[in-house]
């Protein structure tokens, strides 16, 4: 089990369907998936963002956080917090979501720098230990997306 | 073929996808398929704003004009022409599409008041002769506006 | 108008869900949609049949019959006409759909044969007059589909 | 995990896809995922089998058995062994499948009545004991689905 990578902290600028803000260390013990995702990215409105939301109605009472991470790195203006509330107000998205803090001067917001991210949407697995088992950019199928939190469940915590 | 109400002036504050402003009166003699959508209402970027697209690459050659009409109904905060830009450009959209006309201290954009519109998406097929002769809110399935707007196109101008 | 086909007759050993015998010179008047598949091809059974069942459902009042023509050419043992007929029943098929007869000694059927159709699904457009305006083999979305069956409708008979 | 009860036996006449018989008692120490089905019931078709030939492709090399079971239980004659061949052969299915044993006299087949399965698609999770965890009429979307299968993977054998 050792080798796996520590997830870094996130930054975040702003959080919804959160009453308070979120972050790895008061989430230690719980298996975690974060999502990050654009707004207006066609793969995540079709596929990551619903996918998400159904993890977390269906894996939440076992532990599980499921964390939307809104990593902006194009079109920023069209993709304000303002458009993002109504956004997960319109699609009916319930599990938290942060906004990935923007750096200024940077395309790239804060957090997804830090964890290398490719592109949206991707997809990071993170045991109860709070370390990275698995980063995914692209789509994956429920039944292996179902079965790899599972196994990340499954483990003495 | 009496009876049909002639199809209101569009009242548009900014074109995408348009080298010039289009209106009614130059798109006598075509067949025009006017898609009013919110880029943020899930009916619309699921089934209605990809239906209008093919429609779009079926029929344009053809005589049929198909018109995105961006009625800004609720959220308007979110979903200034900025994002709206962002959103064509990412969801591909390739036929022209309108900016629905604010009305100042009224929420309902211009275009709807005119054409007594419910919600979004609503599709409207206006004949050769400028006349609404379907408005349909909600969805409809391609192969009833397929038939619906052959059905146009094949009358005598 | 001229240089299309006359549509072969049907050459059928049995029929279902038509209390009597189909034609094509009884049709004549009518636009007809000949779906040709086979009871066990994935494409059929996933897109074609639901497809031909959506044409009829929709269209049956304006003068449109759509007719199915299970043209077995392969497998002959497996699909006989009782698992045919159990097929229809549970997939809920309504419109006729005849069994194209079966040549002793060749592998494809009489109509089949009669039309040089290459594989299944096929669709076939036949207009007032009986002619051959489409056939197709594989898919044909909705949208298409829906256009030319109008089409050949708006047609004066 | 007592309280859980032993799988019953399966009653074979026949099995496709598979180079020689199984049986509950040779897998004993594999996750045994057994899916009954129909041939001709649409939920089968276009749910359940295609279902369980992901599993089979996803899971095939952790130890999980996935299994089809043919309970013909309506329209005896119109899915005999030789149209299931087909069946398989034209939708791809590549695991092993079993045809339900028929009971003479009776509707039902052997292991349907002996699982008390109460229709077709049904699926059977059975632990690693060779006891049923989980009996399922109807769908299962995939994310149950491999989040269930892999908690038995990861029980201790």
């Amino acid at each position: 089990m050792s080798g796996h990578p520590a997830a870094p902290a996130w930054q975040v600028s702003q959080w919804f369907n959160a009453s308070a803000p979120l972050d790895l260390i008061a989430l230690r013990g719980r298996v975690v998936v974060l999502h990050a995702f654009q707004m207006l990215c066609p793969g995540c409105v079709l596929h990551g963002v619903p996918q998400a939301e159904r993890i977390h109605q269906q894996f939440a009472g076992e532990g599980v956080a499921v964390v939307g991470l809104h990593t902006v790195f194009e079109h920023h203006e069209a993709m304000q917090p303002v458009s993002l509330q109504a956004f997960l107000h319109e699609f009916r998205v319930t599990h938290p979501v942060a906004v990935d803090a923007p750096v200024p001067g940077r395309r790239i917001p804060a957090t997804m720098q830090a964890y290398g991210m490719q592109g949206t949407p991707t997809l990071v697995l993170i045991d109860r230990a709070g370390r990275i088992r698995r980063q995914h950019f692209g789509r994956l199928d429920d039944l292996t997306v179902g079965a790899e939190v599972i196994r990340l469940v499954c483990e003495a915590s």
